[in-house]
């Protein structure tokens, strides 16, 4: 079928999905969700992810981008990492492109607003949104959740606070081209070990070899399949991006390579 | 809004919420899922937690007061966390406060029976309810989510088996006050390192000094961020209780403190 | 009750469960979820687990094999555990027993079909189904789930593709009986540190003594509360096989017994 999976809404019910890192075990999740199921009881609740390093909103990031446009318009993306909640960074909510968001304002949602310049954001200040007693340290039970389950209910985005359009932003490099060579860098790691870069698959037509920590892997190949097993090799990932990976064991334990760590792609000429 | 989010419930559909220690890998929680979408096809089921540690008791009793009355009346809360399954200890089920609960009868409802004397428990011996045949080691799926499935499709309590009025009961220590200082202790570490305590927020007004593990933190304050990144700061939890933290780090291993250390807090004077 | 939980199935709705390797970090569950909640919006989608170890076949085939018969016909079982995603082998869908099944075809439904002789089987292949541009190495994202989208919401199987009856199984070895002794071999260890073996519970009447790991643990006993804390036992699992298990503790780390150790069981004679 040659619909992307997100774009078709007919018939789907709202629905709203969270990623946090606190983990289960301390109920705070659990928390969250008696407040969506109290305040939104039909919407049903996905958790994304969990597990995401204590803070770490550059890997917040990249999860939220990974599925946010493969679920229908209409539904609410709910993210909680928060380093230093209840301090002066404000809570937010957005509109891109018909799903709806709801996050601190501290860069998670770069990704997804940087592929859509068109967008609309607020600050969640309407006082009538949040609970009551309003915990300092617990945003996402108290804020987040409560604004959540408002725009799954139908509550308008103007409605949660004061429009915005200034939301923090990671600063991200983007991978660039410079007389036959691509510079990238590795933005992520994920759990087989696989390195996932900033570098455009499009851009690697024609390109003989892949350079990451040092170590030529070759030129990008079509399958995980392609490689013998335990042999790196580098491809296009399932988001459209140059990976590095070795078939069956981790290529970040091979090379000892790590998020930021420079990537280099020679185009042309080649072996 | 004023309203206590699970002070609601018009609207709210019954729904039943899972805490284990059974992880997930096993299969052992998607065998009581099976089991809870056969008999109760139309209730929605939600993952509390399955990283409990292996019977800690302490651990569940502590993750379900976060969430319990922050869900609607009428749901359903089901908690497998139980060492010895099959030796004598009672499965029981209740309901406080227009909650119903499923669990073993090893103290793991400690602390939702001592905020709620009025609660109604019984132990489930009707045969109707269990699946045969019963397996000897895994009672989450042949008899806790049998009576869990019951009581969120309208079975009513006393149909589950013989009333009881002696639970069993973890011994914790309330804290107390004496001429001028706090005594309590650290009940609970979450994930991100805070050391949760068992000293109501409400005993904090003119506290001066926090000491933990000898460690002298200051006076409460408002928010993670009033403290600098990397400093110790005391303040009141997500739950009305005082904690200790370490903003953007882990005040559990900051000062090498665990689970059952004391806690002082020195009222007046001050510095 | 004597209905088995999974034999009644009057009133369910199909749902959905999903079985990966893939943690829940990187969003990779979250963007299968997404695509089912575009093509199958009321279908409930059950977590199963993410939890399996990177590439472990068998440990997936076990774990489907506690769950997938205690949820009601007509639901999906998904999984992807699929090392050299992208090569040649099959993505494969089949019924069995009522229930639907989608998958690689690297054995994961080795135990399923072992137990159920009757069983239709397609290779998908069929162009309708997957998402395009379709991703060399997400083909949970592109194809799996897609598929398992179709079967919730009605689409017959064979509309997937075309059949086959030659799916890739495990070599699975029975364990036997000689001379009055039991052979057999540990299959699973579980979070608990139980050990899980091959060996039938109904073969054990008259079990004088299980050894494992050169260790005698004497006859099986009925419960964990049978033992003593700290104490090795033997009793029949929740799956009706043997098992190894140490009260409150962790046999496999108490034996240093891992997946393939031998267990052998002396019938008669006695202590």
């Amino acid at each position: 079928v040659r619909v992307r999976a997100g774009g078709s809404a007919a018939g789907a019910r709202p629905r709203i999905t969270l990623l946090t890192d606190f983990g289960t075990a301390d109920g705070y999740v659990a928390a969250m969700r008696g407040v969506l199921a109290t305040l939104a009881p039909d919407t049903p609740v996905d958790d994304a992810s969990h597990a995401i390093g204590h803070g770490d909103i550059e890997a917040a990031a990249w999860c939220l981008l990974q599925y946010w446009d493969r679920y229908p318009v209409g539904g609410v993306h709910l993210v909680v990492v928060d380093p230093g909640v209840g301090g002066s960074r404000r809570p937010i909510a957005g509109e891109v492109a018909g799903r709806f968001f709801v996050a601190p304002d501290n860069g998670v949602l770069t990704h997804v607003l940087a592929a859509n310049p068109s967008f609309e954001l607020v600050h969640i200040d309407a006082s009538a949104v949040v609970l009551e007693p309003t915990s300092a340290t617990f945003h996402g039970r108290d804020i987040f959740a409560p604004a959540a389950a408002r725009l799954a209910t139908g509550t308008r985005l103007e409605r949660l606070g004061t429009a915005i359009n200034d939301p923090v932003a990671l600063n991200v490099a983007p991978a660039r081209q410079e007389r036959g060579v691509l510079h990238g860098e590795v933005v992520h790691v994920d759990r087989f070990g696989n390195l996932i870069t900033n570098v455009p698959g499009d851009w690697l037509e024609g390109a003989s070899d892949v350079i990451v920590s040092g170590r030529s892997v070759g030129r990008p190949r079509r399958h995980y399949g392609d490689a013998a097993a335990g042999e790196l090799v580098a491809l296009i990932d399932s988001a459209g991006r140059l990976e590095i990976a070795v078939r069956d064991a981790s290529a970040a334990a091979r090379l000892g390579t790590s998020r930021g760590a420079p990537v280099t792609v020679r185009l042309g000429g080649g072996d």
